[in-house]
């Protein structure tokens, strides 16, 4: 019923935000909603939706709609959202420092285990979630022993690249950069990396803007 | 040639992500690319970049690709990206601070004109490019004086709503939210808000993971 093809990123990024869409519908009380309608919600073509969605099976009911409930338990699960992921952060500035404390990472089963910097007078500062700051010479094996799955980089732009080449390293598969530079992770490791650029947010918005001026 | 039709925001993400590969690439002295190649390089498919770019005209050549400069001179026309953005951002905590620092929104014309927070300690205190924290209060005034054209959120889940009606009411008509709660702008304000989420990025990440453990 539910085909195991490897879905590409793009999709998985609206299948996310499917998601949040479906899980304030569902808390609303609301059982079914058209592809239309969720189409219109998440700013994507109807066609798109029905497409993106056909990877989890056959939940539309014709006339109907999708059921929410059904549809969001099969996406937890072949998103692999039904289980916490461990994150090691990298770089603990005020970007660093931010993450940690933002509320909704925590709320969508993501846990920051352990935090590492490369100034001296940070290691061993506490934070929030009992978290203690570590020399970044420690990455390797504090990544083995505490099993982070994902590395947050939230150091400066000189440092990025040389961090994610050491949670690689360290057998790290999945990077989330918040760098102002694009990290790239050696070939053949299996590893993927999201370069987060708040930019093409503001981007949209200056458009708008200079369509209603 | 072109088309003055509005173009979908998730349309305008798309190509704010094609504008930087394209930068890129020509960057490196590459004059042409074909749509599968640049859909490759944004892991999108080849048939919605060519859907995509037919709202700047027609910029392919056939059985050659797209002539770079020529599309990028086009995008960040229509995309009203050929001047500067003057940006205010209201909470200089931990995110705020970091936002303003962060060297990628001078580099692609976003100018923080000005900064405010609601805590009287902070008030007065100086931040880089010459900006000096305000207090809330003053918005409306310096946003008209000021000329603020996009508003960014960074203040605590509880501010956030009640600083985006604060912006939409100082007659700022996009918003920038990096609190963790949804913001809604007045409805026929003509307002355009959008939410930044990290955990979209760390969806994919963990989809990602589960594929390969």
């Amino acid at each position: 019923m539910v085909r195991e093809t490897k879905i590409p990123g793009a999709t998985i990024e609206r299948i996310a935000l499917y998601l949040r869409s479906l899980e304030e519908l569902l808390d609303k009380g609301v059982p079914l909603i058209s592809s239309d309608k969720l189409a219109s919600l998440c700013g994507v073509n109807s066609a798109q939706v029905r497409k993106d969605l056909s990877y989890f099976g056959e939940f539309g009911v014709r006339g109907l709609g999708y059921e929410i409930h059904d549809l969001l338990k099969a996406i937890r699960g072949i998103l692999a959202l039904d289980r916490p992921w461990r994150l090691g952060i990298v770089g603990v500035g005020n970007m660093g420092t931010a993450l940690i404390r933002h509320e909704k990472f925590f709320k969508r089963g993501y846990r920051f285990v352990a935090a590492f910097d490369s100034d001296p007078e940070k290691i061993g500062k506490k934070l929030v979630h009992n978290l203690i700051i570590q020399p970044m010479s420690e990455i390797k094996k504090v990544a083995g022993a505490l099993k982070i799955e994902i590395g947050v980089i939230t150091t400066p732009s000189s440092q990025a690249q040389a961090v994610a080449d050491m949670l690689v390293d360290a057998g790290i598969r999945s990077i989330l950069n918040f760098s102002p530079i694009q990290v790239r992770p050696p070939k053949g490791k299996g590893c993927l990396v999201e370069n987060v650029d708040f930019t093409v947010k503001l981007d949209n918005l200056a458009y708008h803007l200079s369509k209603i001026h």
